[in-house]
């Protein structure tokens, strides 16, 4: 097993988890070490079971504060000593004092931010009339889907996609995305200047291909 | 010579008027009827003038409101019959009454909209960090860059960019949006509903390509 360390946050079914441990997690590159959800009843849960890594549902206590349901969930995470944390899915907005006391964090989106923030981005897209969306890794900051850009990749919106289609694509992507973004880390290939991330893997890039995480 | 007539506003140095003056109107696909500039010195008037197109430079008065000065630009444009008016670097916002009683207007814009509106779109997209940015051509409506989207197509920042160096490579991909938009316009194969606009020449679209005007 790899040394680096690797947890994972999310809220439901889990795809993103499935695509980091079936190409990072089972091949070796980076270790799984615990997926935590705030829903107990998440796919996501379940995926980890079966890929036997620890898996711990923690639900917030009735009117229990953001702030306060993150230092539980800090407590959790510091015990299995994570060097990344990854968002799969992950519906809550993380206090700026867990991002302060937590290794990097990053989550994925199904746009590209600056476009479409926030929730239902496959639906945002369409009701723009965008051409052009996709899918962005990033590292989390305090705000929604502002933090520096790790990795982007483009895809075309069709004349027939609905939200449904055009956000199954854009699930590929994100999947491919982040299964890049975790093991650059694992292998110490990411590069942060301010908001300039390189993952230094392929800074030689390919102007041909918009599918770009350089 | 073709019937569909188009004529211009730039306020710059008109490359792309440049690949509309090669590409649709020395190609016969369109009747660039007259080129429009608020700036004397511009050199998008010189290429107008060296391919034979009517030239104008029109100059706002001192103290001259934005709505008055485009009066006097509709009533120069109203002389020339246009079919469809692009926008090629014309720096000004027009007003809603000017849009009201003309022709479709279109703009082309370096960033993949709603990403980067406004001024400095290349210089905006490195400051974020961008990965992916990249060009949109756009119906104009009474917001700055907000109007419904004909055409976007994408390109890496790759890591050594300036905002010259990416604003070069968009220049490229404006170019060939822009005629690829005019020339619908002229064959009748654009189709807009509401903020969804197809160009009907290729609805059977490529998913591999990411330059997609669709």
């Amino acid at each position: 097993m790899s040394k680096f360390r690797f947890a994972v946050l999310a809220s439901g079914e889990g795809s993103n988890l499935q695509a980091l441990i079936d190409e990072v997690h089972r091949r070796g590159v980076a270790s799984l070490v615990l997926v935590l959800s705030d829903n107990e009843g998440a796919m996501a849960l379940e995926r980890a079971r079966l890929a036997s890594v620890p898996a711990v549902a923690l639900p917030p206590l009735p009117r229990e504060g953001r702030k306060s349901y993150h230092q539980r969930v800090g407590k959790v995470l510091a015990a299995v000593e994570p060097d990344l944390i990854v968002l799969a899915g992950y519906m809550r907005l993380l206090p700026p004092e867990f991002i302060a006391a937590m290794p990097p964090i990053i989550n994925v989106h199904p746009s590209l931010l600056p476009a479409f923030p926030g929730l239902h981005a496959p639906l945002q897209a369409l009701d723009y009339g965008a051409k052009i969306t996709g899918c962005t890794v990033h590292l989390v900051d305090k705000g929604m889907d502002t933090g520096p850009v790790i990795c982007q990749e483009a895809l075309p919106v069709l004349p027939a996609d609905t939200a449904d289609s055009l956000h199954q694509r854009l699930k590929s992507l994100e999947h491919a995305a982040l299964v890049r973004v975790v093991k650059a880390f694992a292998l110490g290939k990411v590069k942060i200047i301010g908001r300039k991330i390189e993952l230094e893997e392929d800074t030689d890039g390919n102007q041909d291909s918009v599918n770009q995480c350089i």
